[in-house]
């Protein structure tokens, strides 16, 4: 760690000095033995027992999350309340370019994840004949727990029409592919895929917002926007203290998702590890996303004890079917009434870790985007993973969903990857360097 | 006022007693000496020392707002963080069929305004073969400081082709007709009108979402969905405590606005008096709804002192230009260097009191809706004024705004007009009641 780690804010309900204390010393330490292999295999006990949830520890929500660091800040940092997420689609064939947006965009995401304005001179210091280096609507509001993670999506190195003019096809990660198609996809490729992804996540969606909007108008020119998705998460408090936040089913989800804390468990199913065979991307993960509209009129007209066998988990207290709180084990053996207590076709069930032989880190938001055209809100889950490797990760898992009774209630409309490099580290870093220059 | 009123929670940073205190007793006093006349002529400097600022006074951010009342929650109250805003059509051409829903939503409103559910049991208390009441994604959260409020298009009068199925065509408000086209509007007729809408206004998005999924399940039948559309707001915290929010131009956004403890201007230019001539209407306002695309992407291109220049502030203070803090008073003959100070195109000198001869009460949110397919954000101000007469209110200052020099950056997308009935008041009351059975 540097002097100006130190110096700067903490990062947010993770150490990140404990994080990587627990893998060892810097990168090079970021495998832990469990996954020396390489290859993610059979789930132990152990590492089911990693799953288990640690105590809820979310920064204040103005604080300042530090941008800089092994890892990208925005993957193990507890969900912030609000995502505005955007793809991009590169429109120069200069290298130079590219790599010269990317140092500014860098510089631009020191300042506006410390709660800065976009540039040094800011929205409303400036010469009044000067255009404003930074659009002002963040003016008097606090850092907001932003933080702003960057990745690469497989056409940057390799065009749709199979170009490569930046001189990346070589770089390539190979776990970086395109999707497979899974059944009963809906998937517009309009609102899919992209050259380059950022990730704002901020506990404002005006600094959220602004993020992105400042990040766009730093690359005029030699990006422009496909797509993007705004989504609301975690809400700043309930009745009963901090809890796992539902999903507009109405039921808790995230319950045991990979911990900030489980250091172990994430480095076998989340960073890219030395072993793996592709030196820029250690420290870094691979990003998924699907847009999962989820039918929220068919979902409401299901009767309860149906609702909980397609979740597979209580509604109200979120606990397993057949077991008592939230946080009792999962036991995909028990048995109520002669019969399976959790389904075999629950979602539960088939995304366990036991049954999918996997464990992905899920970040996901809902979204609402107005309607249908057909009456109907057109609502749901924007899916977020990071995984170690998509294909024994988000992949894996998706293929081993094809029989849960929870396909008949949502669509995925959009689907997308990209590789997140490591972290930005020290005052001379920038994203992407250790593609371009490593 | 009622026992119930006095054991209920106080509404939201406005006292309800003093409002009306001021001006009277009950509804027959609503409107104040000022305005007796029922027209709206010059504005007077009284008026206009009545838009200035009062220490607001937000509720904390996790309260319920009492729901019932002379006059409707949501239309004075402090503007919550977000909006979820719902129009509807109507489906049915049975006038028992619409007053029943009318009445199912108002009792689910009541509960969701306290922070309960949308029916008796709940979303998790059911028998497991029965469909829940409720859809879930609330349970544990606080009400939010939740609002709903609900107003009646020009169609629910009369239908586009000329029908009266409700028998409400007699009582349609001279007022209520469909807003004029302005220079300049690019409105979509898709998310534009309306037979009903429903604003829900709250401090967490799922918690307005929710409330507006639920009386969308209720009233499934009776009304469809036409369009909706989600903001955010006020934010919650500002380095300097609160604050006037900022749009995404990044200007200070609602300075001048009619406040809440200005119950004169109130009287005069929101409420509908006795002697206005719609007795079902007395206590209520009109509602109008702009969607104000903003063209985010030429504005950043514009040099700070043409961008002040236009909206006849400064960007980081909000000084009226010429002054030298936020709350100066608003000088439209001042002079700087032989010129106005305030340009005569700035969106401040046209919009102002004195200027339009009117005043409105507006209570916009910001709005990130995705990209345009162009590359650019399709993001803006979903602009919401309350007026006592659409015609001396929005009308009379969107015709003084034709030379505004805002305009080149901005572009109104949907239009929408509503009469929104009185409170709900006692146990008995329902949405609607006195247009229905008044």
């Amino acid at each position: 760690m540097t002097e100006h780690d130190a110096a700067a804010p903490r990062p947010a309900g993770v150490s990140r000095r404990r994080l990587l204390g627990l893998a060892g010393a810097g990168t090079a330490g970021v495998l832990a033995a469990g996954a020396a292999g390489g290859l993610i295999g059979r789930v132990t006990a152990e590492d089911a027992s990693a799953l288990a949830p640690a105590a809820p520890a979310g920064p204040a929500s103005a604080d300042a999350v530090e941008f800089t660091g092994p890892i990208q800040a925005g993957i193990v940092t507890p969900a912030q309340e609000r995502l505005h997420f955007v793809a991009f689609d590169v429109l120069t064939d200069s290298r130079d370019d590219l790599a010269g947006m990317l140092r500014t965009w860098t510089a631009a995401a020191r300042r506006l994840t410390a709660g800065r304005g976009a540039g040094p001179v800011g929205a409303a210091d400036g010469a009044p004949a000067a255009v404003p280096d930074d659009t002002g609507e963040t003016l008097g509001l606090p850092a907001s727990g932003l933080t702003l993670t960057i990745g690469f999506g497989p056409t940057l190195f390799t065009t749709a029409d199979g170009r490569d003019p930046f001189g990346l096809a070589s770089r390539r990660p190979p776990p970086l592919v395109e999707l497979p198609a899974f059944d009963g996809d809906e998937i517009d490729p309009a609102i899919s895929g992209g050259d380059l992804c950022i990730q704002a996540c901020a506990n404002d969606p005006q600094v959220a917002v602004h993020a992105v909007r400042n990040l766009i108008r730093l690359g005029q020119g030699v990006v422009r926007v496909r797509w993007t998705q705004l989504g609301f998460g975690r809400t700043s408090s309930t009745t009963t203290g901090q809890e796992t936040p539902r999903n507009l089913f109405g039921f808790k989800d995230g319950t045991n998702n990979l911990k900030a804390e489980a250091a172990e468990a994430l480095d076998r199913f989340v960073w890219v590890a030395p072993g793996d065979g592709v030196d820029w991307m250690v420290g870094g993960t691979y990003l998924v996303t699907r847009r999962i509209r989820m039918l929220l009129e068919a979902f409401d007209e299901t009767p309860l004890g149906e609702q909980e066998a397609v979740i597979g988990r209580a509604k109200g207290s979120g606990a397993p079917l057949g077991r008592r709180a939230e946080f009792d084990p999962v036991d995909l053996t028990a048995q109520a009434d002669g019969r399976p207590a959790i389904p075999e076709t629950s979602h539960v069930f088939l995304s366990h870790p036991n049954t999918a032989g996997t464990a992905i880190l899920r970040r996901g938001y809902s979204f609402v985007d107005g309607t249908d055209g057909e009456g109907r809100l057109d609502a749901g889950l924007f899916f977020i993973a990071f995984q170690r490797d998509p294909a024994t990760g988000f992949v894996q898992v998706q293929r081993k969903l094809r029989t849960d009774a929870m396909n008949e209630y949502i669509r995925h409309t959009s689907s997308a990857v990209f590789a997140c490099p490591p972290g930005v580290q020290g005052d001379d870093d920038w994203w992407g360097r250790t593609l371009f220059e490593g």
